[in-house]
């Protein structure tokens, strides 16, 4: 089984698990797909063997936690920085399960007040991140280059480039209009709405867990 | 007046021209924008002040070649590899010339059997490459991955990204349905096509020069 290794505190229990299934025999034959360079090295360091997509382009089950999930299914993803190399994986997915608490849930995509991310090549970052306030000005959008806490420089992706994060006062409409609009910028390499991809949701909630399919 | 600068051998003449009146005094007051690093070294080198879309998000006029004109004024460019920098550059101006010679003219983008260029980022670029292809199939579509010819390894942008060049056999119909799917493919930064940016084609023929606008 090829299987898509999510990025997060939430993936993390997942790959490390993982790890201890395959290291007592009780799991076989699994070739990991990491969608970032920290869950490679995790997933090494528990002795999963790891591939990519270029070797195996059809990926059976993803496994990933989410920042936010609407009631349509509809992620935001990506606070951790990996939002391009996760849309790949889990977008190559025959089956694809969310793991969130229920405080990840939201009535609609930004209503948590935090962040979407949106990737985008570092070269005139402040011009994009302007056109990209101003596609959702209705919508009271803040836009702000995330900062490496440690360096103080700014956050770079795995592949090298800018995170913009953008902040929604109000709900920013159809979502499909929106991904499409935020992709049409010149600039932008990728944003953190999963939209229709998950097809297993499981909530962990006070009450126990919960689990919703497609 | 803010210019926007190109890139390639027809732009080349321009920015050297340029150069040459604000010499002689004919052209004052112009600040350049410079679509790669290429036009940027050149441009310094013959004594155009320079800036960038940070420092001037509105840019009264670029001038640029291009590799395809259809019937519409829809561009492909980029076989120069600079397209997501023109693209952002050409994108905020408010008049944008185009000058070519007639054998750019093509009845439908990918006429001319060249490439349409399409940067990604390297992470599976493989993969990345299969589903533009597969996008296309109908169309026929080839999907190559563009070598340094110098030096044998993969081309790489001025952001560091990849090139695929895809060649259609036949027309891929509508455009900005064809723009939106490229888009929508996680792993893709920008594309060549040009839909409905340019306001003035100049086309040099065996005739002499002939000037459409929008």
């Amino acid at each position: 089984m090829v299987l898509g290794l999510g990025t997060g505190s939430t993936a993390k229990h997942a790959v490390t698990r993982i790890g201890e299934l395959l290291h007592q025999g009780k799991l076989t034959n699994i070739i990991g797909i990491p969608t970032s360079k920290m869950t490679h090295e995790l997933a090494l360091s528990v002795g999963i063997p790891l591939s990519d997509l270029d070797s195996h382009p059809v990926v059976d089950l993803a496994i990933d936690g989410a920042d936010e999930v609407d009631p349509y299914m509809n992620l935001v993803k990506g606070r951790g920085g990996s939002l391009l190399r996760e849309k790949m994986i889990e977008g190559a997915c025959k089956k694809f399960v969310v793991i969130v608490d229920e405080s990840k849930l939201v009535e609609h995509i930004g209503g948590s007040g935090l962040a979407m991310p949106v990737e985008i090549v570092p070269f005139c970052w402040k011009f994009t991140a302007e056109r990209l306030r101003l596609l959702f000005e209705e919508a009271g959008c803040v836009a702000k280059l995330r900062m490496d806490r440690e360096s103080g420089e700014p956050f770079v992706t795995d592949n090298k480039n800018y995170i913009i994060d953008l902040y929604f006062e109000k709900d920013i409409g159809d979502l499909t209009v929106a991904s499409d609009a935020i992709l049409r910028l010149p600039g932008v390499v990728e944003h953190g709405m999963f939209l229709g991809m998950a097809t297993t949701l499981i909530v962990a909630g006070e009450l126990g867990v919960r689990v919703k399919n497609k």
